[in-house]
């Protein structure tokens, strides 16, 4: 009987996910091959497919065999992956009871349309072009929040979506924790790198050229591209279409950061195809959203791909694709890469500073919901807050509120992912260095395969199997702390790049 | 009542065209985008949705209503869409429910891995490869064609699903009367041809450079890119996503051909794209398959884009593209594109003898199906073939019996579609030049506005609301005939490139 139940519940999470393929296919779609006049049919189709999607969850036998579920205990699955299955499951069942069809509809059908607005409004260079895109969207994940769960703050339902059993309160601690030593730090170094020479870094370059110097530098870590295929559209993106099928995409701008783009993609992607094989079986794969994700983006970006050692083997890649580095020594451009300077601009922020970026974004966010603001003066908000904690201020909205897809794409909640995942990056390289206490040599040598392996058998294998809080903490032993990326931060701030 | 009906109908069928669109989007995938482990989790997904959109047509719901569509006669229906809804939706009906669900998927998935396998084969030149593929693609093949209609020729049934209406011995006609035309031209121009220097094709290019080429010369047809979108893969391809979203890809081989591939490819886009609001409105988008549809491809591709007159357009682009041109004159770069000569491949045939290539597949595929050859004998029958009709033969599989994707595509009765294209391509000529008598000296000024109007009023708006036969009729005034096409080469081969 529970076994009967077991398998029809398998069943249906393993054909939700098939409509999670397609919509995420057709979501990368949109960057790589959908024509202008393609969009409005194509929102049909994807508005088709979500109502197909929740037509099965709300369909008599699915509330039959949830209700089943709910009543089951951890000792009645088999084993994690059973466990996992089961509450996907009904937090599945739960969202699509709740939450009206026409509004979901309505809400992916929106984005749709307001990323294309969003990419017209930064061509236009116009906050005043995205006003009502933005303020839309806004009203509709209110109105989404509230229609999953009435009682609880609408701003804690999204955070919930994105990061499961987050609370948004102790997200805000930690952040005051880091944020004070993020500024402890900066205070100490921030004269010696304002003076650190990054001319060295002034190229020329082609997409092309780019593209094949920042893959073979992916490459370098141990990524498998028989799992994934990569890009160029105007946003950094990591999409999963299938189990072992990402796509990943680099933007357009930046020569030198197109390669740390690629690391923190791939990052993504390899939690993405690294599910095992009782993940993928029960609809578990991919990894878990939010923090977690960004978390194993975020190491292979920064703690592994912004290292000294992991330079040792990039420059010489770097310096195939332009030899007129070929005289410059390793130090030099490294230093030059790794100059820690408060900036306006998330994706290009240097590694210190960056998760001073999202909070900003959080802080943004939570005002709006607790009624404080309007989206309308967003422009205006995020010049004071950048001028209040770097002492700069956007000249213009490409450089304030317009920098960021997330909001257009719906991803409102999103933003405290990435600094929560640079916390998560932090806790698990302390829990590595006690197994791998040669990480950094490792590193050096190229063998990248016991620490792949390390993230693979604590993390990555078991998809969506448990919650964030369960993975961190059968990882590490901990729960989640500022402290460990803290001392990392200092480490190698204070220490190392001395 | 009735209309209730056809609203009904009407829903079933559009719905049936997102799940082609999500199947197109996957089709043109694995080419642009799936990764390599990334193909079995994609069968899975696939297979789910072609059940699913067979469950659609089964549900007894759709019997119903198909079985008062089918009481129906022409004066019951309110327009030419509605009645071609109808149709649509019977013929789709009637292949739903006599060719099993299993078969269909198991086609499907095979054909995916097919293509992969073909590409395998295609890479290491072997035709032994293959062979496993092939047979078992012909088998499935026809237990298809015999689940669909036990009481027909397997092959004649293939074909039908292809060209619409289609008359096999009727087709084997107008090709022994096309073949006899195109030799007997080919006899008196042979020598000529022969003495042409085409060393002036020669050129050294990168693949960025030959698609910038090949986009700016389709783009001088009055092609509308916002309605498609173009890349390179291994193969040239036009897939359908939308009523206004084509995919055209122009593989990697070959300068100058890339720009004739994305003609074609283009025309085909162009005929997707083109459907009227109505055709779209009843599911009809997309244009007619088979012949009518490699007509529209054929016709820029060659009667347009083969024209001296063309030419006169596009040599400017290409001499852009390739300065060392500048000194040589459109007259000799022109008549090297042009120059016949009896070849080994298909695709890079010159447009006279273009048309026998695919007589020999549809012969091959007829011989099989009559049960008079094996798939495994196909690499030694395909010599033989194309010695007896051009006195060639190819030296491995590459050139032979491995050129094209079609057969692992499952296109088998498909090849027809080409030679008729052609045919249908000189008939509609014979008619726009009725109204447009300065057909060449439009082009000549680029002037594409009138021809593609007419194209529209008389083709393509009409997307698949009629059949191939009463489109051409309606257009032309006529039965097809091979004579249009076949003055047509005799005024192109024998007076204006004398």
């Amino acid at each position: 009987m529970a076994s009967k139940t077991m398998e029809k519940a398998k069943e249906i999470l393993r054909q939700q996910r098939y409509y999670d393929s397609v919509q995420g296919l057709m979501g990368w779609d949109l960057w790589e091959g959908l024509s202008a006049k393609g969009q409005p049919y194509r929102s049909e189709v994807s508005g088709f497919f979500t109502r197909q999607a929740l037509d099965q969850l709300k369909a008599p036998e699915t509330a039959k065999i949830v209700a089943e579920l709910e009543e089951m205990g951890d000792g009645d699955f088999e084993d994690l992956y059973q466990r996992g299955m089961a509450k996907e499951l009904c937090r599945r069942y739960a969202m699509a009871t709740r939450a009206p069809a026409d509004l979901q509809v309505e809400l992916r059908n929106y984005t749709g349309k307001a990323q294309l607005a969003w990419r017209d409004a930064l061509e236009a260079n116009s906050f005043e072009q995205y006003k009502p895109w933005i303020a839309g969207l806004f009203e509709l994940k209110k109105r989404m929040a509230e229609a999953i769960d009435p009682n609880k703050p609408a701003f804690d339902v999204l955070c919930d979506t994105v990061d499961q059993g987050i609370d948004t309160a102790e997200a805000a601690r930690l952040f005051a924790g880091l944020k004070a030593g993020v500024v402890e730090i900066l205070n100490q170094i921030r004269d010696r790198h304002a003076a650190i020479d990054v001319s060295v870094l002034d190229t020329e370059y082609t997409h092309q050229q780019r593209r094949d110097m920042a893959f073979e530098i992916n490459m370098l870590t141990g990524f498998d591209d028989k799992c994934a295929h990569d890009s160029q559209v105007l946003h950094g993106m990591c999409t999963g279409v299938g189990p072992r099928d990402c796509r990943i995409a680099i933007s357009y701008k930046g020569c030198w950061g197109g390669v740390f783009t690629m690391l923190h993609e791939g990052g993504h992607a390899r939690y993405g195809y690294n599910s095992n094989d009782q993940a993928v079986e029960n609809g578990l794969w991919g990894g878990l959203g939010g923090a977690m994700h960004e978390g194993q983006a975020r190491f292979y970006e920064n703690i592994i791909g912004k290292s000294p050692e992991f330079w040792g083997l990039a420059y010489p890649v770097v310096q195939k694709y332009f030899p007129h580095l070929k005289n410059v020594p390793m130090e030099k451009f490294y230093m030059a890469l790794m100059q820690v300077k408060p900036s306006l601009h998330r994706i290009t922020a240097d590694e210190l500073t960056y998760s001073l970026h999202p909070i900003i974004r959080f802080e943004m966010e939570k005002d709006w919901f607790d009624g404080k603001t309007k989206t309308d003066d967003f422009e205006e908000i995020w010049r004071a807050k950048y001028q209040e904690t770097f002492g700069l201020t956007p000249k213009d909205a490409r450089e304030g509120a317009l920098q960021d897809i997330h909001w257009a794409s719906g991803h409102v909640g999103y933003f405290q992912s990435y600094t929560l995942g640079n916390l998560y990056g932090g806790q698990l390289l302390h829990a590595i260095k006690k197994t791998l206490p040669d990480f950094d040599g490792l590193i050096a040598k190229g063998e990248f395969a016991p620490i792949n392996q390390w993230l693979y058998d604590n993390v990555h294998q078991y998809g969506r199997a448990m919650t964030p809080k369960e993975v961190l903490e059968k990882a590490t032993g901990e729960v989640l702390t500022e402290q460990y990326f803290l001392d990392y931060l200092r480490e190698k701030y204070l220490v190392k790049l001395k």
